[in-house]
């Protein structure tokens, strides 16, 4: 049976609704579900409405804030900390992105790092916030541990995204948005629903052996860095993970590593956490605090056509450039609708009865 | 027969009279060579002393020029762009993360963006002159491409790396230092020279098909970014390349993608260069931009510090911290000398031949 189909208007609706009715002022609840919903309409299904619930949950035990006071608690003109003072991160990162842009207005450059946030949506989301001011616009957030290092037998580190969104002149923006690891869980979820195992270098079981199981990671295994292992890499996937982290949380003073509070409300917080919440970093610059803008757009233009018209592989029609796929299934799912997995319906379905909507 | 030990000094004085002799002044040719060992010290054979022929022939050619004058073209009070004159990149780079750190002291950050440079030696190098001024310290280059995107059959990228060092208290600094392909051009080498297969995930032959040929990229082939395949996310490392590009080549007006000039002096230059020479990006952050340098030294000491002592994988007996291995190296290096495979030893005899120096 095929999955139903919802147009994003019905989903937008939905969420909005249930972000007031946890008390967010309509200005908030309205930015949540952009950038809740940018994630359906790009393709990435597990950061849009199936995780609504999900945000939900950590509202009714009083792990989101849905009236904040999102401020600034230390700043020089080109840096800012925010505190995000338990705020969804659907809106706290928007709102620090924000403050970096108006200091690279200023200077040249702005970097938020943010701490007391909550899970962001897409990284990308943010990112692209940078692209209609004529600015490269970088996003990354650190996550609950379901990450092993290289050599290590141990859930250290998220799946760490890192997004950067550059502007160009007539060609489609670049926009890269990736998890620093191999495959991102919701790639696992995916293969537990058709019940198939999962391809070598995904994951690894509870003593760092590989492992083909979908379900490892609830038998205590860990997905693995960008690169699998160390033959191909994994270190350096490692090292990224390590930066989004440190950059995220270590330099705002929120909780990093394994200390990194769960998305899931039912799973207790870590002991002795180190900091406040999740952490979040943001960056903008000005592209003609380098070079004119129109002279960057040029070459930007001529970079990204020769990529797009690389000579393809044997058994490949065409060369991406980060974002195209992206870019054309938000077009596709626009016009033609978003479809939702039998789970993630059930359980808007049963969050409607509950805050009492229509769904 | 094992390869010959040379010792720091030895080969520093080697270096040194090489780059004097090329007609470096005496600043800039301590300062080339000091980048130059650093990479042979810290492990990174393919990157130091072997690479001073090459360097040597470029200046023969008239690819470098050994007394540029390096200027800031275009600046703001936290970015700038540098043109390098054609000069060394060992010389241009770190000139350039000077500037970064000084607008980093008066603004919080500085972003320098490199134009008309030559390769750079190790990028760590770099992000680690940070280090000392309680900075972090970012570094990243394009190169001429040897790699190709996802789903292409054509060299378009540079082994591009990034590198990112952190400072920390009294536990030993975080320095990742990576090129963002699956394994560097020097480990093809190292195989050829032992006549060994490589691994699947490290190249591919002219068409696109993995191959396990040390010298397919003579005939054809190209490396593959990060992640190898795209069922294991090798569209993430192509992105980080790409984002490598596009912020050292692009920003800075440098020529970028395919266009990037050949380290080999006798590879002619590309036709249509969309720029002026390699580029270079280099970053520093101001710690206490963000926070008190000491409530960041002691958290970065706990993430350190329980990173360093995460539960090893079966076979393993210790989990590293990115730049861990590199620094036992490099005392070890220091201290019992640096050796080197043959075919270094050779050429470099040659080298002191032609420009009438011992060796």
């Amino acid at each position: 049976m095929s999955d139903k189909i919802y147009s994003y208007q019905q989903l937008h609706s939905f969420a909005l609704n249930a972000f007031l009715k946890m008390g967010c002022s309509n200005e908030d609840a309205i930015l949540a579900t952009n950038v809740l919903l940018s994630a359906d309409l790009r393709g990435i299904d597990s950061h849009g409405i199936a995780r609504l619930v999900g945000y939900v949950r950590l509202w009714e035990v009083g792990r989101i804030n849905a009236t904040p006071n999102i401020k600034i608690i230390h700043e020089t003109p080109s840096t800012a900390v925010v505190d995000g003072d338990e705020g969804l991160g659907l809106v706290v990162a928007p709102k620090a992105m924000q403050i970096a842009m108006e200091k690279a207005k200023q200077v040249g450059t702005g970097w938020v790092s943010v701490k007391n946030s909550n899970h962001f949506g897409i990284a990308g989301y943010h990112a692209m916030m940078a692209l209609s001011q004529d600015m490269i616009g970088m996003a990354m957030t650190n996550a609950s541990a379901l990450v092993a290092p290289t050599y290590a037998a141990e859930k250290m580190l998220g799946t760490n995204p890192i997004a950067v969104a550059v502007p160009a002149g007539n060609e489609a923006p670049f926009v890269a948005d990736f998890a620093t690891t191999t495959a991102a869980n919701g790639k696992l979820e995916i293969a537990q629903r058709k019940n198939e195992s999962i391809p070598t270098g995904w994951a690894q079981d509870a003593e760092g052996n590989a492992s083909n199981d979908a379900y490892i990671l609830k038998q205590g295994g860990a997905l693995l860095p960008l690169g699998s292992e160390k033959e191909l890499g994994s270190h350096k996937g490692y090292a990224l993970g390590s930066i989004v982290d440190i950059f995220s949380a270590v330099l705002s003073g929120a909780s990093f590593g394994p200390w990194a509070p769960p998305f899931p409300a039912y799973v207790p917080m870590p002991e002795n956490m180190p900091g406040e919440g999740l952490g979040h970093f943001l960056g903008a610059m000005r592209i003609d605090a380098f070079r004119p803008a129109a002279d960057f757009k040029l070459n930007m233009d001529i970079w990204l056509n020769r990529f797009r018209n690389a000579k393809p592989a044997t058994g490949h029609d065409k060369v991406y450039v980060a974002g195209d796929i992206e870019r054309a299934m938000e077009v596709e799912r626009m016009q033609n609708g978003i479809p939702l997995v039998k789970e993630v319906e059930k359980d808007l379905i049963q969050l409607a009865e509950k805050l009492k909507l229509d769904f």
